[in-house]
């Protein structure tokens, strides 16, 4: 699973370079119609354009047939390349779209939102959205080239710079106590974050993809915060009042680290720091004693979960995960009550 | 690319067997209709039945969304497994769908016709035609365990006999003289063929696949008399005679092994015997030299060739391919005048 990572904000020459090494017969170049107009201008490309609509809810069969047609249409053989410009969105699809074509065409994923770029646009999973299910259809599939920059952040709104730096967090709780200090220190809303600081989030994604890209193990580390952070997701769904992924992730990551402290020890200190500046960010989500039951029955749903047992993944300390940990009913409404109180609800 | 293929004419043991080590959650099996009525019920499979329309012409994106569509209505699962039984459109397909579902569950090939069992079931190309051209989606996914039996052939018609056949002695070229010489001494349509004869031709494929999984280079010698095979099954399509894909195979490989003669000294006598067998199995093709453009045109539009040049694989003897050799029109129109003068066209 060879994927080369690059680092610059000078987008539009690391491009040109990726394409130049790959040789490709024909350059695709896939993007959702607000991208198409903004970004793709400053890129400079020798390629035939793909332009879907924007959104997640656009993330399904029917665009990524859509793309499929096209590239049939304009002739794409195995030796041409597909360049995704976007968000999360457009760079599993066109993953997608890339993988199945003619068993698999080379792609390329410039991320455009902080949240791509730190989390979608690198290790290899792809795929669409099924059946009302989150990437129901898809596979494992490598970007040749992922080109990370800082370039296109300027104009995101800050709902979605907190998102991704929501996951940010998560890979600093998977390194240690002073990368996670490092983040805390800054205000991703106010000023840009370096690109320094994106290379070393992306590398730990990196890291523990290479270890084992098909998730079957290490790699369930990166699902820590998600498997209280979903149920949260789907009960504001379910309340007709939806949060950003990242927030929740976040939200998330505070109630996985209270399971964390209660059955590994993981720093007490550290937990209300972090209950701290997420609170501050990203504001409360606010829960009762009455939604515990249905939140426990979300995440004994969760594809992470196994013959109804709730499995998270949690932290023995900063930089130590303990993946498919068992967790019970009762740990969940003890750190949802420390949540609550922590968060003063 | 881990593939277990496992030779018995004891069909459900092995089954029962293969999903037993694999011990998934829950287990489907997919089967068009025909096989569905005539093969599930000997296989005694306790597991949920998906069911699509038989024919290549359904080998389509409608069809494998009715697959995923009732994967997740039935609560598959990633420990779920699929058992793909049939030909090579139901083993195609159904590892299309394994493949991209959920980025993946495990599944199993029982192919039921000698030519799902010598060429699709084996080696990890899945797929679906798509604005129709063939295989034009699809991932290379191998099937943990794919069953080779004899044990569904009684009933087969002479034709799908001979199109198996076809890729026979197409892996007996790749072997050795020996082993062309075995099969041309045998009748496929008047005496059942030997499942040690079965194994030795699916070994032929294992070994090159697992040199060369994603067809990168040697896994082209597989490609031996495809060339010339697709240019007349396009010939005929386009003369509204369609003939079956074996059969365009076996006439392939006739002229390839003239080419083999003319550019790399392939020995004459084996391709008068391989002429005569094929022109008494298959009986005989008919051009006319009004055809050369034609078929040197859609060679030269093949996924096999680049740049215009046409690329076929040779022989330099059997058991000696040498795969991308360039092929000019005149060799082709040389290869196709000898053709005409064995078969006495």
């Amino acid at each position: 699973m060879e994927q080369h990572v690059i680092f610059t904000n000078k987008v539009d020459e690391a491009l040109h370079e990726a394409l130049h090494s790959l040789n490709p017969a024909k350059v695709f170049v896939l993007a959702d119609e607000h991208t198409a107009a903004l970004v793709l201008p400053q890129l400079h490309l020798n390629a035939a354009p793909i332009t879907i609509a924007a959104g997640d809810s656009h993330k399904d069969l029917s665009a990524l047939e859509d793309v499929w047609n096209a590239l049939q249409r304009e002739g794409a053989t195995r030796a041409s390349v597909l360049v995704n410009v976007g968000g999360g969105m457009v760079t599993d699809l066109g993953g997608m779209a890339a993988a199945t074509f003619k068993r698999g065409i080379r792609f390329i994923n410039v991320p455009t939102t902080l949240l791509a770029a730190v989390d979608a646009a690198v290790g290899g999973k792809t795929g669409i959205n099924h059946g009302g299910l989150k990437n129901e259809l898809g596979v494992f599939a490598p970007a040749s080239h992922v080109i990370i920059s800082t370039a296109f952040f300027g104009t995101l709104p800050h709902d979605e710079l907190l998102s991704g730096y929501a996951e940010m967090l998560k890979h600093a709780m998977l390194t240690d106590d002073d990368s996670l200090e490092q983040l805390m220190r800054l205000d991703p809303t106010g000023e840009p974050v370096p690109l320094e600081l994106l290379r070393r989030s992306v590398e730990v994604k990196q890291r523990i993809v290479e270890q084992d890209p098909h998730e079957q193990g290490p790699r369930k580390a990166l699902n820590l915060g998600h498997t209280v952070g979903h149920a949260f997701e789907s009960l504001a769904l379910r309340r007709r009042q939806p949060v950003p992924h990242g927030y929740a992730v976040a939200w998330g990551l505070v109630v996985e680290s209270l399971l964390s402290h209660l059955r590994l020890g993981f720093p007490s200190a550290i937990v209300y720091r972090l209950a701290d500046f997420v609170m501050e960010r990203y504001g409360t989500f606010v829960i009762t004693c009455d939604d515990y039951p249905w939140l426990v029955e979300t995440m004994r749903h969760d594809k992470k979960s196994h013959h109804g047992e709730i499995n998270c993944t949690l932290l023995a300390a900063c930089g130590h995960p303990r993946v498919d940990r068992a967790v019970t009913p009762d740990d969940i409404t003890t750190a949802l009550d420390l949540y609550r109180d922590l968060f003063h609800i």
